[in-house]
């Protein structure tokens, strides 16, 4: 069986399609951008999320900007394209996928400089273009390495959304589930319902289901209990940023969800495309967390829980050691400890 | 200072009265119940929770209950009070203070079995009445015995409510940060969320700040984040059930904030009274865990947050190992491990 994912972005008649995540799982609407301020508003609001998704849009952001730009010269359009790919790499902090893409982005342009300004925006409209295949490329590569670490009948579980929904297709994490499916396993999932922004009861619920893949939602609250019970043989999920020693940036909760698969002796595996990766950084302290807005926390919908005036906080991510990482899987293959080495060898290989 | 809670239940004019904790902390609802049958709808349907709580309501529900038979005999009464007590006890399985609470008041009309019956239903309206001012005193000894283990400025972690609203009066593990409050030391409290009925962010930190405790509500998956950067000095929570061996039911999510506390080195307290001990369960894996209904997982308020006919678990409680438990604080002092003796020569100490 072949799994065909749904498409979370497309650039479409130069234009931007996403797919409205915040709507889900109750309503699929798809949003139309035209221009790049839509796209960064787009990702600041979390319509779309996901480290290597709002890559993507950045890259597709940064095509949709330089569009725009009605200028002569290549200093003049350099200089404009420039505070189109600061206004999106300032979106979100912690992916580095964004500064990523951007940085791709504005490296396509250098390089095209003595071109017709035409012809840069073509290049860059191209650029975009391929990094979004190239990350659904990556994710089915990831998936076809990863599958390997699962068995048939496993229990899986992973915390916030890493499939399809996060990236351009087939997903992280859940890339490594669909392709473990697609090699005849059965995966049964617990999906952690991830608050605050309830990731895993809204879409990793939902695209699973949609792709046929049996889940089962539990609250943060419930996981070390499944775990103690012998319910989980794996727990995968993706990364916002991972550092040279592959400390793992992923959305909060993350951190004791390794703990915990720790303490029962449960591989905890990370799946991530390369561009993840962020070499300048050697530990994870040095991972800018993004704090969001108290909302998130002091209501559901429109659904006050907390008291008023009461003091909340908003982490959107935490850090989780090295250590409790079994093995981090990439488009280039898996890699276990020493991850300083590992990780080292996985970028000089081409 | 000192610190005058929040009435929970009381028992007034013949008739028991409930502040509607579903309805917090939006708003300050209190309801009338005349009958048995409408307190074991509310302990069902958490309009009052938390084991100590539950106690007293079951014991005034067996007190309505025993004034609405009309036979002539003892054991015609007794055994209609049998159907009172049965329907009271199985509204909720898991914390034992149900049982206690409904067997003591059966051992109460079997001893003035001789005297008229209405001399017999007096005595067990003053026997429940007695459970009640029992359970603020007890909550009252645990404090002061609990609130020697905080220091002036601690942070303390609480999961679910085990405040004032989850006992007759004062609260266990908040009754031990309000005698500290009271002894003059400076508490500030994380409280988790919850998830899934949100016990931390609606009923805790309502309270808490009515009781002008500075309170800073986060989610359950941030839990371990905060732990990691040395902000929480002291755990504290409830129970619902303890063994004999000191394994510890309470809130689902409880054995994963113990095994956090745990790996971060981090005292974890349980205050119960010594009703919530169950010395005929040897060990946590003969505590039964009660199953509630799948929209407390798939809905928050009327805001559904799952796809449809997605498959969801909803256990209440989970079991915390004796070995992650520092000391367990009781109205007859605070024991430590090696918890069969220290508890045993506990329940022998008059």
């Amino acid at each position: 069986m072949s799994i065909d994912t749904i498409r979370t972005i497309e650039w479409k008649d130069d234009k931007v399609v996403m797919l409205d995540q915040r709507q889900l799982p109750l309503k699929e609407v798809y949003v139309t951008y035209e221009d790049y301020l839509g796209v960064a508003q787009a990702i600041k609001h979390m319509v779309i999320r996901g480290a290597p998704a709002i890559g993507v849009a950045a890259a597709f952001g940064v095509a949709l900007g330089a569009m725009g730009i009605g200028v002569r010269t290549f200093e003049e359009f350099y200089e404009k394209l420039g505070i189109v790919c600061r206004r999106l790499a300032e979106t979100r902090p912690t992916a580095v996928n964004l500064m990523w893409a951007v940085e791709r982005m504005r490296a396509c342009a250098l390089a095209e400089q003595h071109r017709p300004l035409s012809e840069i925006v073509a290049a860059l409209k191209k650029e975009a273009n391929t990094i979004y295949h190239e990350d659904i490329e990556a994710n089915r590569r990831m998936g076809r390495a990863g599958q390997t670490l699962l068995n048939d009948g496993d229990n899986v579980l992973t915390h916030c959304n890493a499939g399809a929904l996060a990236t351009a297709g087939f997903g992280t994490a859940l890339g490594v589930i669909y392709a473990a499916t697609e090699a005849g396993k059965r995966i049964h999932v617990y999906a952690d319902e991830t608050r605050p922004r309830l990731q895993g009861a809204g879409l990793t619920a939902w695209e699973l289901q949609k792709h046929g893949i049996q889940v089962t939602v539990i609250t943060d609250t419930m996981c070390a209990s499944v775990m103690k019970q012998g319910k989980i043989q794996k727990v995968i999920v993706g990364a916002d940023r991972i550092a040279a020693n592959g400390d793992t940036a992923n959305k909060i909760g993350t951190y004791g969800v390794a703990l915990m698969a720790h303490y029962h002796k449960i591989p905890f595996y990370v799946a991530a495309p390369m561009s993840t990766i962020d070499p300048k950084i050697t530990d994870g302290s040095q991972i800018p967390i993004e704090e969001r807005d108290a909302r998130e926390v002091t209501h559901i919908g429109q659904h006050r829980i907390t008291p008023e005036h009461v003091e909340v906080i908003n982490p959107a991510f935490d850090v989780t050691p090295a250590a409790f990482i079994t093995a981090i899987i990439t488009d280039r293959g898996i890699v276990k400890a020493p991850f300083t080495e590992s990780i080292a060898a996985l970028i000089t290989q081409k």
